[in-house]
């Protein structure tokens, strides 16, 4: 991941991207590839969003939007020297003492 | 990330959370917590949302939102069988193709 | 609707908010507040999504949602000039022809 | 805004479309539509995004957006049975008293 995430500050920086990537539009981007990601969903059944990977076109979609989101929230963190990979640990953490095991319903906030 | 994102699927399955887990609705929570990211951001100039890790507060609060965003990536690679990084790597060599390193303005999809 | 856009148009001028609502920003408050909506619904089944208004609690919290997403859209038109009602109009008409009424399956973009 | 919202139930009905307009597929769809707005502003400077009517082509495309976000926007209010324009007359009462005129800083929730 450390290394995806050297290519694509390369990436931008070879195309003298850095003006427009500010962490505000890195942000709004990320958050734009993330609706893309729900468009593919948003009429499908609860069943029919399980087997999306099962036709090559819908699967190709898929893969291209979780790169996208992925893409972005890398050049974020890159952009604001945030380590993703040890905030989610730490988060994990917290939940694991918030939400025992034996919760019911859902949150994970 | 691999072993985060098996902890976070243990996470899940301990707390009965399988059902709520669709890809649908694991696509919908990542774009809200996207939202979440954005909205520290919103009246934000360009210039003070580069500043955001200088405020203890608002560190943490950036932090907290790309652990929930990459908990939801991760969770809705795990129900698809999506390799994340893979999906990554394949796409920034595409885009090497296709935006060569002169090009004017900006457009990443 | 006029009305209301007038008086969030003198509630932000009052505020002296002026500097903040660039289209811009709007478009930002827009999509974080239609992402809270979202997060009302988002581990809902489709049967229980028809019964949000059934509870005061979670109506209250739809009713409020709507009201900001609207509050936002409308400061967006007010910034730009744009008359959302005849957008929408237009609109309408353009996909009345766009898809005849027999059409199958689902798209209206 | 009822005359366009009763359009709209018409067009979906015609369209046999009801069984994909759950609250939950519309809210989405709102969310969507919301992102493909914020979009057109994501690399823009805040002057830039002051200017995007006086380009035709960029000028549409904000008009189309708005209106998709308008009609999701209308198609979950008749869904649910909300009214969009008394929700936001009371939201604005209430922030009238919560925010006083001479308030710094910006917040509206």
């Amino acid at each position: 991941m450390a290394r995806l995430q050297r290519r694509l500050a390369q990436f931008a920086a070879a195309r003298d991207w850095g003006q427009y990537h500010t962490p505000k539009n890195l942000a709004a981007a990320l958050s734009v590839e993330a609706g893309e990601l729900v468009e593919i969903f948003q009429w499908l059944t609860p069943e029919e969003s399980g087997r999306v990977m099962a036709r090559p076109e819908s699967a190709h979609r898929v893969e291209d939007e979780v790169a996208d989101v992925l893409a972005y929230l890398l050049q974020f963190c890159e952009a604001l020297g945030i380590d993703a990979l040890g905030a989610l640990a730490s988060k994990i953490e917290r939940n694991e003492k918030r939400f025992p095991a034996a919760e019911n319903g859902h949150s994970m906030e």
